[in-house]
């Protein structure tokens, strides 16, 4: 029946993951260079197949897709300050080609503000040109210097990142809004649960007014943060000069945002789900939704093969990618393959099954039964109420362990709450004392009538920390 | 009416080609690094078309989609004498990350051998493991020397290779004929013919044992390479041992190939099919197919408006994208807009076709007619018939410059065969004397009972000579 896979308990998570996204097939980790990873076929599919999804959304919220450039000139990452600061450390420098120095150096996207915007400051004249929303999917790099882990930190990142231009700040919250119902509507489909702050001030992204960060709990009770998007304000349009002309003939910058994932989300997918025989796919992106296995017994071969083609055909008229595992291997080593895999719904088609019109069905998350051969239209079903289960549960286990606490307790695990005056030297303080990091003020904003944790003066929010990736 | 636009003849084609791609919005010549250009989202759509088309014909011959790091380690990249050299002037180099100096340098890939190949010789152990087919769709780079143009001599360059591997030189063969028939298929639907020729020795890819070239004629009468395949042999799993143990239990090295294309195949849609008016683009991957224009006069502003929105939702259950262009503008610019962008058909709704229950439709290349209203399945047919007309245009141009000649004759133009006796510096010469590239021997081959252009021995064979982009 194959090897034995690790339990991705609390405890045993790290090396489970580190070991399942091998075994499953996602990526080669040998390459190398330390921290860039091969995408094998199963792993790119997936990917592609969440990049599908996003793309879906973009253009239901008529956001255009661009792709510029990975090269940025020294001169115009320098331009916004912050920024600058924020990733001098982890940028990739491009010094020579052929044999000649370049006579500026030019820095590997860690992200792309600074390539996109002097094109924007081309392309905005007058309001009517706005908004502008614009995404693109590339690759950028960051040079890590933390111990690297497949998609979650990497250092040729796969990212997402949509850049939007707006007439006034309202219209910029607007977009801000726009994204968290894009967010929703797309980890939904992925049957991840998330969560939603606003990064401390302290933590928010360079060159941001201020930043919202979407987090969600792996089995390892940390954290990890799967989109961030950012309100700029004019932090960018100002030194980049991203002016337009508005109805009063009279010129105004542009206010910006942000909104960014990466293939980080796969990460999560991962981990939320797997369990200790593998992968479990939800299946808006399982490039195999349904794998069909013949249960063969002697005299019955040419039968049950003839049965399961004719299966696969009507299983793919009804829009369902299928797979027939016709190997030359016992079906339990079948089984084993296709759920370290996560296919998300086995088929399997014996004899028994033959006479009875039946066919023998198995969700990925351990539910099985018979359904009739001529209802097969009924797989659809399945698979959403797999969708939803998978979806549930993950849902339990997070608010299971988010924790509102009143004071310090320095036992708590997962995601804790602790009552906040605001004061920087609190969240600090509270980050040392529960050796967690901040993730922010809880959005939507919940009221607090509580002491600040750390001041006991009056608590005006709360703030939410955890250990993170 | 709008601008005038250029007429893409022999003289003017530069000039027209530099200008409509700014013009139709495919690309952004504005960003700060010369040669490194920005897709706009029109660009970019098609592009992303013109991939989905690949990747049909990849899933259809069993090749599987990986995606490898960017980063070369220089060590990895100076593995293969040949290809080092061939490459070595022309990479970018990473010296720095942060603010340390690297152990080692990396460099960007102008092509991702040196990348895949540490991978393969893990990845292949038995003859069981071959063939491997794998391909990629990555950004590539080459520091370009020469004056650079949009998708046609860029510096970041949207790079589609595959690689396979194989266990002797005559499957590897068996793979360049397949990749032969996949380029066929792939052209066809692009509307674009192409010749098939052996590169010289002199000019064959770093590394190969032998290079086939794709070329298609562009109006200026140079040719352009949109595709090259390889035969490498055994010159790249030595260095990089990629070993199988055969079914004899002995171990032998692979035999590889490769094949190449990039976005010079969005150029070459551009150059040959477009004319004075813009951009014709073929139906198999034009981003909008049909685009409805409202003809209104007034009192009928509301009864055509909602024709039109009929209208559009059947186009679109027959399966065609359509846009429905209600802009506050004449007609006549919108007739010019889309005329610029290439859309394959129009279609018109005005009074007189609402009484008479009919539709005005044009193609892109000038064919105009009505078609019953009931009918508009018919559009299937005409865009059909469309790429007919305009493969058909293409395929004349270029067969009508193809000149079979027995000696140099200065003035010949477009592309040129000249007998040839195989000698290096026969071939040579006549590139001079005909101040021409050789583009190779033409595939299939032809027999040739001539005597050598230059040295008058007798011609084993044709070199096909042209000037090139």
């Amino acid at each position: 029946m194959g090897e034995e896979v690790l339990k991705p308990t609390k405890e045993k998570f790290d090396e489970w993951y580190n070991e399942i996204v091998e075994k499953a097939d996602l990526c080669d980790k040998r390459y190398p260079i330390k921290g860039m990873n091969v995408w094998k076929p199963y792993g790119w599919k997936l990917m592609q197949n969440i990049d599908k999804l996003i793309r879906e959304e973009m253009e239901r919220t008529n956001h255009q897709e661009v792709c510029f450039p990975l090269l940025i000139p020294e001169s115009f990452f320098k331009k916004e300050e912050e920024h600058i600061k924020g990733f001098s450390s982890e940028v990739y420098w491009v010094t020579h080609a052929g044999k000649n120095e370049l006579e500026e150096r030019l820095l590997l996207r860690p992200t792309s503000e600074t390539a996109l915007y002097p094109l924007f400051s081309l392309w905005i004249r007058s309001h009517a040109d706005l908004p502008l929303k614009t995404f693109q999917i590339v690759n950028t790099f960051r040079y890590e210097t933390k111990m690297t882990k497949a998609f979650i930190r990497v250092r040729e990142i796969h990212f997402f990142e949509a850049h939007t231009c707006h007439e006034s700040f309202e219209d910029a919250e607007k977009q801000i809004r726009e994204d968290l119902e894009i967010a929703k509507r797309f980890f939904r489909k992925l049957c991840i649960p998330f969560i939603i702050s606003k990064r401390p001030d302290w933590d928010k992204f360079a060159g941001a007014f201020y930043s919202i960060g979407l987090d969600v709990l792996m089995p390892s009770m940390k954290t990890l943060q799967v989109g961030s998007i950012h309100q700029y304000k004019q932090n960018f349009s100002i030194p980049f000069e991203i002016k337009f002309e508005g109805k009063d003939g009279k010129h105004y910058y542009c206010h910006q945002t942000t909104y960014g994932m990466s293939e980080r989300v796969l990460g999560a997918i991962i981990g939320i789900h797997g369990d200790e025989r593998g992968l479990k796919i939800p299946s808006s992106i399982a490039p195999i939704k349904v794998v069909i296995i013949p249960i063969i017994f002697k005299g019955w071969e040419e039968k049950i093969l003839e049965e399961c083609k004719k299966l696969k055909k009507e299983i793919e008229e009804i829009g369902l990618t299928c797979f027939l595992d016709a190997r030359d291997k016992t079906p339990g080593s079948k089984f084993y393959d296709w759920e370290l895999k996560g296919v998300p719904l086995r088929v399997e088609v014996g004899p028994k099954d033959l006479e009875n019109k039946m066919i023998t069905i198995s969700l990925r998350d351990g539910i099985k039964k018979k359904i009739k051969r001529d209802e097969i239209e009924k797989l659809k079903d399945e698979l959403k109420e797999y969708d939803e289960r998978i979806y549930k549960k993950a849902e339990e286990f997070l608010h299971k362990n988010i924790h509102v606490l009143k004071e310090i307790c320095k036992d708590a695990e997962g995601i804790v709450e602790l009552p906040w005056c605001g004061k920087e030297e609190c969240g600090k303080e509270m980050e040392e004392r529960m050796d967690m990091k901040s993730l922010g003020i809880p959005l939507p904003e919940k009221e607090c009538n509580e002491k600040c944790a750390i001041c006991s003066d009056k608590a005006t929010t709360w703030l939410r920390l955890a250990r993170t990736y």
